[in-house]
């Protein structure tokens, strides 16, 4: 099921879509160990620019992965680099489209890079980057 | 608590270490949505190079970013750009430290950027990258 | 403290009751892997019929075998077939009731088969159906 | 991309994989409240047939919701009716395949029947059964 680099091309596509919870949040800062105030104190948070918890950026981030590992390529995949700069916030309840697009392919090398968002139910961009992967290798 | 840009300085380092367990990684397959058999399929991996279950790569990456919500700069700081290459996989219990390093500090723009690096307790890199992120100001 | 066949009669019942919560979705989610957006994804269920996100139907019917194994019979028991329609959606923050009610006794082989329902808030059912189960033997 | 009834077939399989972990045994009896003594309390469980903790058989029964949810036929799936029989305990790591076969499809009414089953890592079936469920309509 997952896709090999003689199946990819220029501009290809897929997409992970999920609302962000304050329990993803709470869970995430659980697990990452960053319970910054900025995730977990509502209190601290109203004297903020945001003026309200906010999800951490490695949690979208995180949904670029999700499309590599589940989708485009799919398992088997072997993830190299992930580069992404931080636009926006995501606020709790935000639902969250990360898009991965594929914009070199390097077949000597079984080599993709990728482009990458995420964007909210705005369409506001939260997140923006580039990715490279290799993906798995005929079976 | 947190550190402004004035009372740091290149060179300067912190850390934050935590032992991955399997629940660790559950957890953020379930909140990433990424349930990759890399992740959660300890028998699709035996045949894979790994021959077991290993954490996402995002996984440890997030623990640079506690790094720098928690400590340095800590509280206030906001996360602009992360750039991370995955060098070796992150087993179950392997420990990892996540450091960062200040690299440059551009005062009159608030801007600080960082080599990061997170390795395991044999002292193996496991990713390696660099940051940028705008530390809290002063008051 | 748990109930052996021999304390058993037709139409005895047993409950429990817990408000469903975002929470409780996202980590039954996480931990089935079905992240299914009737569950996760707000945006895409404002075009669905019920209009906003609802909890998967095998949550609700986890809380049958919840009154099972904590209560009647409790500890000990062995269950063994579960059927279950799923009449209506269980929304966010709506209290669901589990309810079983033995339905017969076939005391020479120690098997017990029960009626069940949950129902909501409003006591609308939104799960009914049969389950059958071997009650712990005296101790 | 999900499948309308258009597009089934008797005889037509999907699965969803996932190794059981400790932490998804616990994680679950959270939600469900199911904290009977065979999922959480391992000295209670040397007296038992089966030695140690086991999973809920809920937990199991979940994963065929799961490749109804995502999969087969996935987003817009309207799940009717699920039963389930329980054959064999499911250990902490085991590893449980849900799979689900296509059994009948009744295109007037958009209504399609499964034979579902799920098994380990050594094939042993665990649950078998069968589910009722409407597909998405066509778009």
């Amino acid at each position: 099921m997952s896709i090999t680099i003689d199946m990819m091309e220029i501009g290809q596509k897929a997409t992970f879509t999920k609302t962000v919870t304050e329990s993803d949040v709470y869970m995430f800062a659980g697990v990452s160990g960053d319970l910054n105030p900025a995730h977990t104190n509502e209190e601290y948070c109203k004297n903020t620019i945001f003026k309200t918890r906010i999800a951490h950026g490695m949690l979208g981030a995180s949904f670029i992965s999700t499309v590599f590992g589940m989708t485009l390529p799919g398992p088997g995949t072997i993830f190299l680099e992930n580069n992404c700069k931080f636009k926006k916030p995501v606020f709790f309840n935000d639902t969250i489209t990360a898009e991965v697009e594929v914009s070199e392919i390097i077949e000597e090398k079984n080599i993709v890079k990728f482009v990458t968002r995420c964007f909210n139910q705005n369409g506001d961009i939260v997140i923006e980057g580039t990715a490279t992967l290799m993906p798995p290798k005929k079976g």
